[in-house]
């Protein structure tokens, strides 16, 4: 067991966990030392922006004016739990490279069949286009503000690039570019969208850390030479939720709580 | 003849002659008819930045740590020079797809021969990155800042991706995503590149306007349905230069002098 991982299963304190990766990380680990970091890539949806209340709150609105009654949380949470399954059928080839808002589109057609929904075309459009207008988290914004100031900050997202151009601009995101899933035309975790990030940056993989607060996504990140910060976003699923905790098996460059706190660590 | 190719062609001034394509813009002439602008996507060298004073700043600071004395105005014009005949091999199959930094390498490896200059890979490094590091044209970033309040803006250029990232974060070029012709792997005007604006903003291709300081780039735009504006930047070339003047085969939406004029005429 190394430190991280013993921090993770015991009850260090974030701060303190915090303190045992950023030495290790100036120790360097052979992958990170002499290294200069260049480049942020970021998860976009629970990492940066909360989908679940962006998505339940257009739907409500919908609802009032349609005169719907339903659970809208229940409605997100199905919609969401479409996103995989629905990905998986292009990774596997049984469907042709479709973009995000076209997944969306073919969810969101079952989903209203399910709860007898008679949505018409505007209503459908509407709803899909919900996913460009997702509020960002608290510290979203002013911690990415401040990590540019140093690096070159972009999504690296399975959104594709028009929903994360209208969500940026709507919600004062302040990416120097968009990396998205669409430009490889092949979702995370396939190794062209993490790859995109060194080729397109002209960077080493070790010049760029993916940020996500989803463990797999940094898992798949790391296998590529890329450095990892996990946020924890609690609230990603809901209010009673728990933001996964790294265990034996998560090896991380840093774990935080917001990316102000990201910030704080890379000293910008 | 139409009223902007009489314009055109007569002295009217550019207030005047703006004035002609505004009125054919706002009348409507089938294309353009009640179609929303939503995005514009600018020509960089020449167009947003000086290319040809910048080279010869990077390469009189290079040689006067190296003792080097040459006339660098000859140097960047000959390396420009090069641009368009680079391009073509990969254009025509010749050489396989090479991003500009790489285009500008082989360029700068036969000038420095013809130069009689014995620089080394650092230097050679150092001055294909002079291209990251052009200055804006003094209205710029106002007249960028301006139209990104109420458009989307991109660069659509032949520069890779990260030279423009690199570009947009020294000179606080404000753009939302960033175009370049390495996303489709083919320069303009490869149909490729017109097109992946429409393709990855899910915008109709009237809806985009392209702005640039060249005849052929809008011609080749407006080919592929854009809207077009021309900026007269008459010092590309050099302090006696003229900027060309449309002629009766140029069809555009707007004319300008700068993009700040632009931004007035768009009302933004």
């Amino acid at each position: 067991m190394n430190d991280v991982e013993t921090a993770a299963t015991s009850s260090t304190s974030s701060t303190e966990l915090n303190f045992i990766v950023e030495r290790r990380f100036r120790a360097g680990n052979g992958l990170l030392a002499g290294v200069e970091l260049r480049a942020l890539v970021f998860d976009v949806f629970g990492t940066v922006v909360d989908w679940r209340s962006g998505v339940i709150r257009e739907a409500s609105a919908l609802a009032a004016e349609r005169g719907w009654s339903r659970d809208w949380a229940v409605f997100a949470d199905a919609w969401r739990g479409r996103y995989a399954p629905s990905m998986d059928r292009v990774r596997h080839g049984v469907q042709p490279w479709t973009n995000l808002d076209g997944l969306h589109r073919a969810s969101l057609d079952e989903l209203l069949e399910e709860f007898s929904l008679a949505a018409d075309e505007a209503d459908r459009s509407r709803l899909v286009h919900a996913w460009h207008r997702l509020d960002p988290w608290p510290d979203s914004v002013a911690g990415l503000t401040r990590l540019k100031r140093r690096f070159t900050i972009a999504p690296l997202s399975n959104g594709n690039v028009s929903l994360l151009v209208e969500m940026a601009r709507r919600a004062g995101l302040p990416w120097d570019l968009v990396l998205s899933a669409e430009l490889v035309r092949a979702y995370k975790p396939d190794p062209a969208t993490y790859l995109s990030a060194p080729t397109l940056l002209d960077l080493h993989p070790e010049q760029i850390m993916m940020v996500a607060a989803h463990l797999d996504d940094l898992a798949a990140a790391r296998s590529h030479g890329l450095r990892t910060a996990y946020v924890r976003r609690p609230y990603e699923w809901g209010p009673d939720q728990q933001a996964p905790e790294p265990g034996p098996d998560d090896t991380l460059d840093h774990i935080v709580d917001s990316i102000t706190e990201l910030a704080d660590w890379l000293a910008v």
